[in-house]
């Protein structure tokens, strides 16, 4: 049903427009009211990322008065998780709502939308999306797929994550099965580490029969939401795979052209406003947790040592140029993401940076 | 004339209320344009501050499909820079865009909603507006002079400010005058400076004429524009004073109760796009800044010496514990301030300032 309506309205969009060119879009569709679904990699409300789409949802039909109303669905309810991106490319749902690097194996420049390890972070990212060349080079690489990316909300820096057993150099790293995805997987692999992906939902019982000796999920808040902290002991905080990690909004490429104007700035404001509630629901809520697993669960906070981090960075450069050197695209958009976290690094630097060392130094 | 709309468009809100309870208001309002004056603290298109103030005008328009207009005025053109909050308060304009703590004169704990010395970060803040007791506390104060407050942009971290010699010891900061703000103008007091405060436009010639020693201001783009570095040349970028400096819009509560709920949605959801986009824009056009300021204009890059920190800490503390004691309402916002801080700040700890610390030290 829902289907029917995305044709129906895709079709009068372009009926409407030719037949009245002198005609704004949005006076001309001023009546039409727009019914979308979004399938999603979540559980259905899954934590801050299932609600964070359902907000985005509430957004766009509160602002458009009702006239765009958006169903979400969980991931398996209409496709599966890891089918977001083909199915609203064929136009199956309207929307989607995941993390670009998901399909990295189809379009291997996506991964640079999420997150690069020791890349920018959120702040670097977004003023790269907003100002520098990011969505216009998302927008040119989703358009040969027939979709338009946006950013709908971040997790912020997510942790290295769990660990069976204490690491203390480089060598106790050799050989360990670590579900880890994308290019920070790759630099692992790179430092001995055998990396393996898998859906979230598994990582609990994988760690916990021994096919897995450590996992990275998320954070604080979706980790605990998955028990991990009942099946291994270490929790790694060293931040270097995923300093940032933007989730995507993807729309079928025909029902976004046939949206009139002022629903087109419903979509691209209601966007921007879901990237930063997500990520200011994600500080609150990993705080929350952090202090749920040290102080209720006995966690034991850990960073890796000094030679460990040394060697991923190493790995992780290595794994850059690889992609950079085999994908044209990767290229293109590397330059650009590498380019830009030069120019703005620096401010990070002795800005915020500047004053997290403050805060720390004065003993507050 | 815009005056004239506003008074109109409220009473025709009651009105309309109180004739159809059970038509929703947005129904009974589909037809009404809303066009509003704001008033604001900068000067006409000023960098970041005042075109931010423009893009938030422009978003409303393009969300509402033109049924509700907001006309900016620069600080002077109908009110001066620091009497917005009255302004607004006394329905002259609908709306303001100014930092709340310009009003800590008259409203002792508006200071708590732009920036408090040694206090949160830009995420930790928005977290404590949208997910703690941040925005509600605002409301209930903000009501009190009939206005409805929102966070509309963010200057993110901003610099300790220029200064004509460079300070090597707390000796150095004796009898200093300094341009320097709000509480932490107050901290610098306690160790030793003399603090005035005076509008950004008269800062430089009171660093060429000697009245100042040394000027805080905002950061790299906003200072790089007023040409301190032509004045001044050592560069603090000790982040202590302000960790984050929201913005803020100000609604007259009569304008804001007279619109329909879409329309209430359109701004609330504006306002946090415009949050997010400002702080984007503030880290690129920063970096940017500083860059030049560091290559062309040969400016020299400092931080305070520990023992300055160490002091303007004590003092800060000093400063906040004097006002809460002496105001109510300062003390049950700081209440929840600092402890909403002391719950985020542990995971900003082991996220964005780990990696911020994991990318220093790799030496990348």
């Amino acid at each position: 049903m829902q289907r029917r309506h995305f044709l129906k309205t895709a079709s009068l969009g372009v009926a409407g427009a030719a037949a009245a060119p002198f005609v704004s879009t949005s006076q001309a569709h001023a009546n039409e009211t727009y019914n979308w679904d979004m399938v999603t990699s979540w559980p259905k409300n899954f934590p801050a990322l299932g609600t964070g789409a359902n907000d985005f949802a509430r957004r766009v039909e509160q602002l458009s008065n009702g006239r765009m109303t958006i169903t979400v669905h969980g991931a398996g309810e209409l496709v599966p998780a890891l089918e977001v991106f083909d199915a609203v490319a064929a136009g199956t749902a309207e929307m989607g709502h995941s993390a670009s690097y998901y399909w990295r194996g189809k379009v291997a420049a996506s991964q640079f939308f999420t997150a690069v390890p020791f890349g920018m972070t959120t702040t670097e990212m977004n003023a790269w999306l907003y100002h520098g060349d990011g969505q216009a080079l998302w927008d040119e690489i989703y358009a040969q797929h027939n979709l338009k990316p946006f950013a709908v909300g971040n997790t912020g820096p997510q942790m290295a994550g769990w660990f069976k057993k204490e690491i203390n150099s480089l060598d106790d790293m050799q050989g360990l099965k670590l579900r880890l995805p994308g290019l920070a997987g790759e630099a692992m692999n790179g430092i001995g580490v055998s990396t393996v992906n898998m859906p979230g939902s598994e990582i609990f019982t994988s760690l916990q029969t021994g096919v897995l000796d450590a996992a990275d999920w998320v954070g604080p808040y979706n980790d605990l939401a998955f028990g991990l902290h009942q099946v291994a002991d270490y929790y790694y905080t060293s931040v270097w795979n995923e300093p940032t990690a933007a989730l995507e909004g993807t729309i079928n490429l025909d029902a976004w052209n046939a949206l009139p104007d002022d629903l087109k700035a419903v979509v691209t404001e209601a966007a921007r406003a879901s990237n930063l509630a997500m990520y200011s629901e994600f500080a609150f809520r990993n705080a929350q947790a952090l202090e749920a697993l040290v102080d209720e669960h006995d966690v034991q906070l850990r960073t890796f040592p000094e030679e460990v981090m040394a060697a991923l960075y190493e790995s992780s450069q290595k794994a850059i140029q690889r992609q950079v050197e085999d994908d044209e695209a990767s290229r293109r958009v590397y330059e650009s993401y590498s380019a830009f976290q030069k120019i703005v690094r620096p401010f990070s630097d002795v800005g915020e940076y500047a004053y997290l060392k403050s805060r720390d130094n004065v003993g507050s």
